[in-house]
């Protein structure tokens, strides 16, 4: 036989509002029965919303329940819906005939149909296969599916290549003890912890270059908000005149997935009442000015002078948003002593670099900066920290060869989804969390 | 200060074309130096292509040389180039003044403005970093992002939604040796070899969803097809009316990706020569009929029963080829005893799966099916084969509280890219390839 290499338009079913007086036919999986006498209202899980059909008859006589797949005859009307989970709320379907596809073996352990559900964090992810089917639940990943889809769209409209850098390595980009070690046919290797080699080997190819994909940190954390298998969204550009370019470029990045993400899904945002910022220009100020601001107006000074403490970053996100109206704050040239080899210095004071972080609504989602493209001065810096640029001849060799001034960024997908819906811990923005302990589902 | 989050349009340089007689700046990547006696060529490595530019006075003074990054500023005009790497061949930029913004530390070790680079694979995969700068090698790559952008369009607009399935597991959805394991916090875990149980799971939640993402298999092959990690295209879809509607789905989107790399790549295209299928329909025989053809048109009987030899694969694909003049072909039908336990039987003949392969010039490059959606029905299949369901509670418990008709399929991205560049080797499609011996760079 021959297959076809067209495929029907599924959007056509998506807006009812459209078809009203029409005859349609609605495959979905039977979300919530409301059986009265004579009829009964079945909500549908279709094509991504819920709809409301009506069932004139016995519904107790055809089988139906909830989590059953169901193919639908009916006609399109005119309605006005009130249940917060229903789109649209304009319509609904009369059903003239319905025939049950597949059937569950037993009901939900929890009722999904409620408008929160509540059955605590640790059920919620044992279960996660189950919960996810919760709207309010799906809405989160919905939403995170569209906002890659928005970065994505921004990267390759600005040339950025998609590369694949491996997941399995000889080197830690980070280095440290924070990385997961396996068996590979009898060597010892590693999983990567960041991309970022593999970045700047293709900025000397490609100019242009983000990945977004999974990377993996064995750090011995158990708070609400790390996880130790996560999604790193990272880009890296040559061509560069200074390292606020960087930041120029998230920062239209990031305006860019939001406006994407309100006419794309609407409807998820509005059931998790997500406020969006809309992002102008971002505050960009310096680590020393911040920890000054923070001394000054809060009255709190940690310890750690090369690093922001979670209560730092949680007041001057307070300070920003009091003085510039900005949700975000770029905070720029930390110490060299807490940045990685490959930062690039600041010309003007060798103790920091040309580095920043992004802060949003409290929580750090971005590290970045330029990088060192010198291959003298890249061996310099690491011989100063007691490295040997032999062991990483493999990277030095790039920088070698010529690589253009660039810098570039990791952002964390999972905290951004979590700052950006304002849910509880990163694991709740994580469709399948790892953390010390959890392994499955 | 204030960072704006608005970026200047790169591709307004894109086309010199519409350039002609405008002053422009130029930043790039020196690809080659043509000294001749008062003038000289620099070809530069810019936005994507290699622009031609032009240099009156000695090159030798201006320190310009082979792997510099350069600003330069000057008027673009007409002109008729023949250099097979330079794009566009019909302007040039004369060079009013030109700045040399970074240098290397040495010219590469081989030439990479020959029309082949001929350095052996070894050495080839061994300064990935470096090879990758000749026209060709990116372009397989700039080829390869652009076939996963296509895919990807095409299975948003059909509603499927991006999920991100955890690659450290506690179980391998394939079983059997070929898995790679490791201590994860003193338990045992292993890494993905495919993101099946997750797919599923998220048919009950999205209704359609996919993932392209890393997979990893320990297989101790070291062949022209074989890589220990790859890149899976995976979609997942229900309320499918038979498991034709995944392979439509799949030539489909096929289609799509290829129309958009026409659009999106002809530069590399015509580079590497690439003649990319244009698919109408793609014809579907069964395994039976498959070994029947081979066996009476070719002579050949591999003792496999149950699988496909390579050289079958090759001889099937000559036939289609001939016969529906058709580069792809789906292979249906596969027995029960090759496939995994969540594959669908055939309700006419419980020893053969509704599942499929599909192969594209000699190599199979997907392996698809019906999964079984019942309950009780993958439960009786696994005890059939001696495992013990409740090992797979987390898997079959999706199926317990309900899942609509479903299937789908996993597409290796690097043999797709291998087949249709058709390239030596599926380390040549890869990146930076993983083999039982190589872990770097």
């Amino acid at each position: 036989m021959e297959i076809s290499a067209i495929v029907e338009e599924r959007s056509k079913y998506l807006n009812l509002l459209d078809l009203v007086g029409e005859e349609i036919e609605l495959k979905g999986v039977v979300f919530k029965v409301r059986g009265l006498s004579g009829f009964a209202f079945i909500l549908v899980n279709a094509y991504g919303t819920i709809i409301q059909t009506v069932y004139t008859g016995e519904i107790g006589e055809t089988g139906v329940k909830e989590g059953c797949s169901v193919v639908i005859k009916g006609k399109v009307s005119e309605a006005k819906l009130k249940d917060a989970f229903v789109e649209p709320k304009s319509c609904e379907v009369q059903i003239n005939e319905i025939n049950v596809v597949s059937s569950p073996k037993e009901l939900l352990p929890f009722d999904i149909t409620k408008k929160k559900l509540d059955i605590g964090n640790d059920l919620k992810f044992d279960l996660r296969y189950l919960s996810m089917r919760h709207p309010k639940e799906k809405a989160i990943f919905r939403i995170q599916s569209s906002l890659v889809q928005g970065i994505r769209s921004f990267l390759i409209e600005n040339k950025f290549v998609e590369i694949r850098s491996p997941k399995i390595v000889a080197e830690g980009a980070e280095g440290g003890a924070n990385i997961f070690s396996m068996d590979y046919f009898g060597q010892k290797a590693y999983l990567t912890q960041s991309p970022q080699f593999y970045k700047e080997f293709c900025v000397g190819v490609f100019d242009r270059v983000f990945e977004i994909a999974p990377v993996f940190r064995a750090e011995k954390h158990n708070t609400n908000r790390h996880i130790n298998e996560y999604t790193s969204i990272d880009f890296e550009f040559g061509q560069i005149d200074s390292f606020y370019d960087i930041l120029n470029m998230e920062a239209a990045m990031l305006k860019h997935a939001f406006e994407h993400l309100k006419k794309d899904v609407p409807y998820e945002l509005d059931l998790l009442q997500v406020e969006v910022p809309d992002i102008k220009t971002i505050p960009a100020l310096k680590f020393w000015e911040v920890k000054e601001i923070i001394k000054k107006e809060y009255k709190i000074d940690p310890k750690d002078s090369f690093d922001l403490a979670p209560i730092e970053e949680i007041k001057i996100s307070d300070y920003v948003k009091k003085k510039y109206d900005s949700e975000f704050v770029f905070i720029t040239h930390y110490p060299t002593a807490k940045r990685p080899f490959y930062a690039m210095d600041d010309a003007e004071d060798p103790e920091l670099t040309v580095s920043f972080d992004l802060i949003f609504r409290g929580v750090e989602i971005t590290t970045g900066g330029q990088r060192i493209h010198d291959f003298d001065q890249l061996v310099a810096k690491m011989s100063g920290r007691g490295m040997n640029p032999a062991d990483f001849e493999f990277f030095t060799n790039a920088h070698k060869y010529g690589l253009p001034p660039h810098g570039g960024l990791g952002l964390g997908l999972e905290r951004l989804t979590q700052r950006l819906l304002n849910v509880d811990n990163i694991k709740s923005a994580t469709m399948f969390p790892r953390d010390m302990t959890r392994l499955t589902p």
